[in-house]
Parts: structure tokens; sequence; C-alpha cells
């Protein structure tokens, strides 16, 4: 170990490289190049305990079963010999010091909240996996040239809010928004451990971090279809969320005449089967979902007065995001003439497209090809913490395959051979990270 | 009054139909055959109060405003000097005795109970009005030579429960489903006062009652836009309630790509679409309206993975409702293959058209225009207490225009001019019916 430091710093990141070849045999990795996939794997089968309803895994942010999901991972930070604090948004940090006093940190994290009914590995995977990694090395009494940080973040699902605090780009007027576990965000911070009056104090400025990598499942089946084993993400597409109000007259269900109508569901309806073709309606990438639909009164007898639905857009591409956008809003302004009902639209939320860092992508394709494991540059569609932290230092992802792409369910599964691999491209990425960035 | 009385009984009931232009001035209708429609109409403001929510009339079967609603009602009955009980189902019931102790039953009334945000106006107004009746014969001392029944059956919303009931047609099976109020329809009936239990003691014979009356807000807009005061029912409509479940597959709404999905929802949005067009699809009076939609998880991020709807579908026509049911239920078949969805049905309600009873539908068309007012023959889109009644006994109903054709809905209205009015045909109708009906 000590002749390994003593060459980074000899030569430099860029050689480190290349470096391992020449000291070890070539077909065997050397053993600090190993994180304990088993011990990860051993950590996600018991934490698939926590939050499970019959429904599925509900950690759902600052509900009993986030606080559950945060317990147990504080208690895997203690067993790492990491010694986690919660900041002021929630997010659940430790830091190993670096040898260079003046560097910035390295990052590596996820976050352990949950969809409603999801599954066990979105965001677990690469919480546990960034505890393990700093694990082995601190086991290992490896230190590196940069403090290295393992972060949890706060309601990731929820609209990566404690990513978004950390990076001060959480708007005041979300803390008064009322989370999916029925409190506002600005409760749901102080129910976790956090004080959302001094979110101020944790803000990190642009350049203030090294780099930051993130381990998380592809929620996509590209790699599985593709037979790969690691994704090298290229970004983070942007996305729209808007939450569409149809008004129309609730009636008698019986009585009154078809031509009589204005149906706010059947209005909801005919914009949920226009969203799908305005997505599928030209070629690229781009997907667009209405996942939430809420009739007013919801009862077999009534015609629907109201409807509240939701779309969720995606693309890397901003402008084709504001044009689909455009596209499906004069959609619905369409069917709401047709049907006698009116459409109003009120952003929800929004990101943009993040790209990832050039010089990190390479080390996570490099660090993957080291252990002799495919790689594929892919976009991301799903929105993670990563995206907040790429507006502060460099970042970049590293996608272990979704057995048949399912993720945001029940069926969530990762196979403990890509977990343990993903495990694996992380250490060795953050060690390459740690030579290859300033 | 003396002198009508032993008319009626001098020389039958025919007779007695044209006998008050005999001893009355032309222009004025005798004092006996109007009741007090402004009562009616203040005890409604009243009543307008009563379960009122921010949502509109919550007055949901079993509920906590359900059992205000009743309070409120059995109030009005004692109030007519009326002596209610309650029977095992829970129906409130009192009697005026007649003159002919072998005379079955003359049986008038409504509901109290509403559809979650519903209005003010459907069920109360002919409950209110049919106590308003026997108040009006009671204190004029005019006794019928029927017995006068005034019944305000439980839980109509929720399927016909109490006059199912009473007419020994409600299958026990019923009595464990779940009502909207989140009780069993069991439980339910021991909250407002009856006993599941004993059911059977109240189940009337058929040819038990001589005939069945109830004045009802007519729900459409037919009377509207004919500028009709009276609809004179024809019959009400059968329907089949159906709970479509759909299964498809939860999945992320950012990484899933856009062929790659099993949308539950898409799939319901198209199913919605296809329920209308079939119902549309033909000539004819049918109506059918997807009016509950629940997917799961339901929230902006995530496919969903099932969605749970129903179907209502109505029509005068046997014949044609199960060719309409056939043809929604291939269609959705032919969705779920289409999306990669499965579809399948329950059977949660069904009722056959109930025919009125010709005779009772001329007294009330006489009645009406024996007060100058314009009548309409027309179906009953509407399920009603009658068709559980028509099982039994001969039975008609008297539609009041409703303002717009709006009904369950806070928008529900109609006149106080018209709810007089029904009070005043219903009255007449009974008196006429007293002389016809054997």
């Amino acid at each position: 170990m000590d002749r390994r430091r003593f060459l980074h710093s000899a030569t430099g990141a860029l050689a480190a490289v290349a470096a391992p070849a020449l000291l070890v045999p070539r077909r065997t990795a050397p053993a600090a190049h190993r994180a304990d996939g088993a011990r990860v794997n051993g950590q996600l089968a018991a934490f698939d305990r926590v939050g499970r309803t019959a429904g599925g895994i509900n950690r759902v942010a600052y509900s009993d079963g986030d606080l559950a999901g945060r317990a147990f991972t504080l208690d895997l930070y203690r067993a790492a010999g990491l010694a986690p604090r919660v900041d002021a948004a929630g997010n659940i940090v430790a830091r190993l010091e670096g040898r260079d006093a003046k560097a910035f940190p390295i990052v590596i994290g996820s976050h352990v909240d949950s969809v409603p009914d999801g599954g066990n590995y979105d965001g677990a995977l690469g919480s546990f996996a960034a505890i393990e990694v700093a694990r082995t090395l601190r086991e290992r009494g490896e230190r590196l040239r940069h403090p290295l940080e393992v972060v949890v973040w706060a309601n990731e699902e929820g609209g990566t809010i404690g990513s978004q605090a950390a990076v001060g780009h959480l708007a005041p007027a979300m803390l008064e928004r009322t989370a999916r576990s029925g409190v506002t965000i600005r409760e749901g911070i102080a129910r976790i451990g956090g004080d959302a009056s001094r979110l101020a104090s944790i803000a990190r400025a642009s350049g203030s971090i090294a780099g930051y990598l993130e381990l998380h499942i592809e929620q996509g089946a590209r790699l599985e279809r593709a037979g790969t084993n690691i994704g090298v993400v290229q970004g983070i597409v942007g996305l729209r969320w808007t939450t569409v109000t149809i008004t129309g007259l609730a009636n008698h269900a019986g009585a009154t005449e078809m031509d009589r109508r204005q149906d706010a569901l059947l209005a909801a309806a005919r914009f949920t089967v226009a969203v799908n073709e305005i997505a599928r309606g030209e070629p690229g990438a781009q997907v667009a979902t209405v996942g939430r639909m809420v009739p007013v009164p919801n009862t077999t007898n009534v015609i629907a007065g109201q409807v509240t639905c939701t779309v969720d857009l995606r693309d890397l591409d901003p402008v084709k995001l504001e044009r689909l956008q455009a596209r499906v809003e004069s959609a619905g302004l369409e069917i709401g003439r047709a049907t006698g009902t009116t459409f109003t639209y009120e952003p929800a939320a929004s990101s943009e497209p993040a790209l990832a860092d050039a010089k990190l992508m390479t080390v996570v394709d490099e660090a993957a090809r080291g252990l002799s494991l495919g790689t594929r540059v892919m976009p991301s569609g799903a929105g993670h913490d990563a995206q907040e932290l790429a507006r502060i230092g460099p970042m970049a992802m590293i996608f272990v395959p979704s057995v048949g792409g399912i993720s945001h369910s029940p069926r969530e599964y990762t196979t403990p051979q890509d977990c343990a691999r993903g495990c694996d491209v992380l250490l060795r990425a953050v060690l390459a990270a740690d030579r290859a960035l300033p």
C-alpha cells in the first residue's frame, strides 16, 4: 500500500491509472481494488425488510419507513467506523480526511428514501456501496489525497431536496410544499433531524468539491438488452413535471345524456392518450408519463367534475423539452374545447439536463474495463442527486443493470453479482479520481 | 271534506277524479289539493347545512353526515305528528291507518343519503314531500281508504339497500360489502339503528302494497329543455356496474423507454375513451360512464402498475344492456393486448329495467294537469328505490326539473316553485291513487 501511495504522489494521477499492472500479476486485481460486495449484498438483504409493506418498499421521505431506513443506514456508517452527522437538510454525512489539506473533497453517495410501493435497490445500493468504499479504505489504512465524503442525501424521490439544499439551490417556497408523506418539507426535514432554518449553512459553493461519483441501478433495460455490465452515464435528462387540473361538471351518470356531459375524467383519459402519442410521435429517447390521476368525486355513478393529473416529461435536450411541453399543453386545451372542460397547468418541478464530466466518465470507464467489465455510455432517464452536485463540480455516475428494466416497483431487482461489480467499480473509480482530479 | 269523502266511497274512485269541478269554482283548486310547499322549501333550506362540506353535500350512507341527516328527518316526522320507527334495514317508516282495514298500504317516500360531494335535493325533496303529504292529510283529518306509509329508505345511493331489503331482494353477500363510508353494509345498518340479522322480518311479499309513489328531481335536463313542469316516469333504466382491474407493470417514468412500457393508466385512459365511444356509437338513450379511477401507486414519476376503474352502463332495454356490456368488455381485452396489460372484470351491481304502472302513470299525469302543469312521459336514467318497490306492486314516479340538468353535484338545484309543484302533484296523486287502486 505504501509503495502505491508513494507512486501516486511521485508520478501524478495520470501515470497511476496504468501503474497497477506494473506492480501485480496482470490477471489478479490487487486486493485494494475490490470492495466487500458480499457484505453490501447482505446489507441490502437485511434492508429489504425495512419499510416493506404488502405493496412494496415504502420508505417515502419523512415517513416512519424513511426514519427506519435512515436508522439502519446510520448503523452502517457506525459499523464502517465512520462518524455520521445529520446536516441541516437531513443529509447524512461522514468524512475521511485526505493527505492534502488544501484539496476539495471527493463526494460519493446516493439516497435511501423510496417512492411509494417502490423497490429495495434504487438509492440503497449506491448509498451502501459508498459506505463500503469508505470502510474498505479506512480498514486498509489507505488514505486518499482528497478528503472523501460519504453522503446519503435526504428526500431524493420527492425532488432531490437534500442535494439541492447542499448546493444552495433549494427554493425557499419548496419548504412549504407538502411531501408525499403528508408533512411539509420543512416539517419533514425537522422530522429527520435537520433544521430548515439553517439550510444556508450547508450550501456548498461552486468549485468546492473535487468531484462527485454515484453508483445507481439503471432503472431501464438498456444494459440488460445490450448484455453490458456497467453503464457510464453521459448525463441526466432534464424534466418538466406539470400538475394538470381539468374542470368539467359533476353530474349523474345515469340521468345525464351522453351529449350533455362535461366529463372531466373522459377529458383526462383523452389527454393521457395524447401525452403518450406526443412522446412517441418523433424519434429520440424522450419519455412522457401521466402517472397520477385523482378524479373528484371518484365514484361509480357520478360523472367526474374535476380531475387532477400529472405529466412527467424528460429529455437530454432542453430545446426538445420545451417544444414537447408546449405540444402537451396545447393538446389539453384542444381536448378541453372538445369536451366542455377547462385545462389549467401548474409547473410542479423542473430540472435542466445535467451533463457528466468527461474526465470522470473516463475514470469510470477505465475502472470497469480494469475489472474486465463491459461498458456502455448512456443517458440517465431518471433524475438523481448527481444532477444537483453537477452544479458545483464534475460529476459522473455508474449504472448497473436492472433486471427486466424494472424499478420504482416491488419487482425492482439487481443481481448480487452486479451489485458487487458496482461496488468494485465505485472503489476503483474513487481511487482513480483521487489521482485524476486536481 | 265530509262531502268529498262520501262522494268517493259512494261513486268509486274513477268518478272522483272529475268530481272536484262539480263542487268548487273551476279556477280555484280545493284547499285539500295543495301541500304546504313553502314549508318543504324551508326544510330543504335548513337541510342544506346538514352534511355540508367544502366539496358539497356529504351524507354518504352510514357516515356521520347520514346520521345527522336522518336525525333531521326523524324530527320532521315528529313535527308532522307521525310516529317514525326504524326498521331492521334502517328505513324510517311511519304509517297513517286507512278507513279500509283490509286494504294494502299506499307507500310514498324517497331517501336522504347522498353521494360524496353531492347536492341537497336528490332524495331529500321526495322524502320531505312525502312527510308533508302525510302531515297535510293528518292535519286536515282526511283519512284515506288505504293505509298510507311514509318511508325514507336507507342507503339508496349505495345500491338501494334499504328498499331492496324491504322487498326481500337484498342478497346476503351484500351485507359484507364495504360501503363508501368505510364500514360494511352490515355494520352500517347497525350504525343507523337497524339490525341486519333481522332483515327477513321486514321483507314485504309481492302484492302486499297497493302502490308506490315517489317524487324526485329529474337529475337530467329533458324537462328543462322541453319547458315542462312535471315528468311522468315510464320506467327506470336497468344498470350494470363493473369493477375493472387493469394490471400492467409499475416502472420508472424517466428510465423506461416508451416502447418498453406496460402502463396501466394509459390502458385505463384508452378504455375510458372506448367506453364513451361505445355508448355514443349507436342511436338511443343508453349511457356509459367511467366515474372512478384509482391508479397504483398514483405518483408523478412512476408508470402505474395497476388501475382500478368502474363502468356504469344503463338502458331501458335489457337486450341492449347485455350487448353493450359485452362490447365494453371486449374493448378492454383488446386494449390490454395492445398495451401489455391485462383486464379483469367483476360485476359490482346490476339492476333490471323497472317499468312504471300504467294506471299510476295516468294518476300522476292527471294530478299534474289538474294543477294546469305540463307533463312529459320520460324514462329515469337514474336508479331509484321505486325500482325495488316495482317488484312487489304498481309503481310510479313524479319528476320535477333539475336546473341545468345537474345532480350528484353541489350545483344540483330545483327551484322552490318546482319543489312546491312536486309536493302538490304528489298530494293529488296520493288522493287519486287512493281512489284508483284496489
